[in-house]
């Protein structure tokens, strides 16, 4: 029988390494939960409120990897994370580390490797959320790597969020950051420049923001793209309802309005060249999320 | 005192021209609340159901228009409007037309002047809904023009949904679709673009579309975008928790990642392009909103 790891934090003790914004939020929900933890910032004046809570600021990074089973990593890239960790030998063999940073999925198989020739146990994670929300128990936490080092840690990734195990290709974690933070960038993109357009004819952006967001989107737009999304699945986009032609002529005058308008013109000028592009690839008469097969496939040289 | 107008649905007739799957849609929901219902539409046969359900088919467009004092029109676009109307004598004076085909302010605009050479009384008007759920008392139907004749025939517009008059400006209401529209296309870009992305390693659209649409976007962005947008009206973009340098680091993570992954990469470039910009314009240090500052402006030439 395998032992299990202790469930109380107290027996669960957890280096952090980078006290930025998002270090910080770690590092304290760690000690709000109880685990004994251990501090390290390549500027140590970041520590002073961890330390005043009762965190121990180790004296190098190699100090602070050597404190315990687990360290968490937050650093600006995966440069970064080399920089920090290879001068203080990589990381003892046996402990594992988890890497929240950002990068591609490729750097993230790299630093796979690369701990894997160190003996070191290595997570790959992102954290899905912005750092006032860390710890808070419904906040999305994305892990991939060999499920059993997620399990021996589950106490301890807990005590930060909701932690999501996506699979062992540790370049899971990184893919769907950026697959979500793209979302989260066009949404809000969406959002701005729709504000900037109604903003034209001197529309209060915090009105606008109360019919767009409490109302439109979730009851119009959030609500059928889970309804469709098994379609995608299937690609199966039936154009009963509204076909990607019809779609192109609103497309057009949302273009032809921001002209009108005097507001920046070139998302609404791709999104209807994406449109453009899926009706030329044979899917008029479907509905609009046929344009998922355009964003399946790289743009030929280069579309734009 | 101005007479009040009857609250009952049967002293209030109405007419709908243009039986797309959004016209019928509107007239389905009249007859369905006891409105005494008129149609026409250039090939009658559409008519067919609605005339068993108890609607009046019209012989012309003239005589649908001439048949009660309200008509909605939902045709095409503002071309298809005067097409049709035009060779009808436009309508005859007194009676009020509420045309609800999308376009551009303008053409909003030029058709309110039109209605009022002929002595007709105009609202502008856009349906925030699909067809399926127009009838709803919660579905949002935008209104722009007199508030006088948005007041008069509230009772009538209520049948079809939730009425908001948005103000005198004729060209409101396409101006809110426009942008709303603008919304709503750009955040189905990025969830297709998104799921597109995590598909390229085997990811389910459905398990996705749960974790993005049901966890991510309410909690961490919407929320944010109406919590935030007073601070639009304000110019005001504190970079305390995140700046646009960090944002553009993610942008360049997630265009990177696109690349790597073989998935199309306009969508996110541009992003990238547009944070790039705002940097140069001097927000690097403002919260990630002060791309608004570049959606307000037309780009220079052809920033593209």
């Amino acid at each position: 029988m395998t032992p299990q790891p202790s469930t109380r934090p107290q027996d669960n003790p957890v280096t952090v390494i980078g006290l930025g914004p998002m270090g910080l939020a770690l590092a304290e929900a760690l000690l709000k939960n109880g685990h004994p933890t251990t501090v390290w910032n390549r500027t140590p004046e970041k520590a002073r409120d961890l330390v005043a809570r009762g965190a121990r600021l180790a004296a190098s990074a190699a100090d602070a990897v050597a404190a315990g089973p687990l360290t968490v990593v937050c650093l600006k890239d995966y440069a970064t994370l080399y920089e920090v960790l290879d001068p203080a030998g990589g990381a003892p063999a046996g402990r594992t580390l988890v890497n929240l940073n950002s990068g591609t999925p490729n750097e993230a198989h790299a630093a796979a490797s690369w701990a894997a020739e160190r003996g070191v146990a290595y997570l790959d994670g992102a954290v899905m959320v912005p750092p006032p929300l860390v710890g808070d128990p419904g906040s999305v936490f994305l892990y991939s790597g060999p499920r059993e080092v997620f399990d021996a840690h589950r106490v301890t990734l807990a005590s930060l969020g909701d932690p999501r195990h996506l699979g062992s290709g540790p370049g899971l974690a990184v893919l769907h950051n950026a697959a979500l933070l793209g979302l989260m960038y066009a949404t809000m993109n969406g959002f701005l420049h729709a504000t900037a357009l109604v903003g034209s004819a001197g529309v209060p952006a915090a009105d606008f923001a109360d019919l767009a967001v409490n109302r439109f989107l979730p009851t119009v737009v959030d609500a059928t793209l889970v309804e469709q999304a098994p379609d995608l699945d299937a690609g199966h986009y039936p154009g009963d309802l509204g076909t990607l032609h019809m779609n192109l002529n609103a497309l057009e005058h949302i273009a032809l309005t921001c002209e009108e308008q005097g507001v920046h013109t070139a998302q609404p000028r791709l999104m209807r060249e994406i449109a453009a592009r899926a009706i030329e690839d044979g899917h008029g008469a479907s509905n609009y999320l046929a344009v998922f097969e355009v964003f399946k496939k790289a743009a030929v040289p280069d579309a734009r």
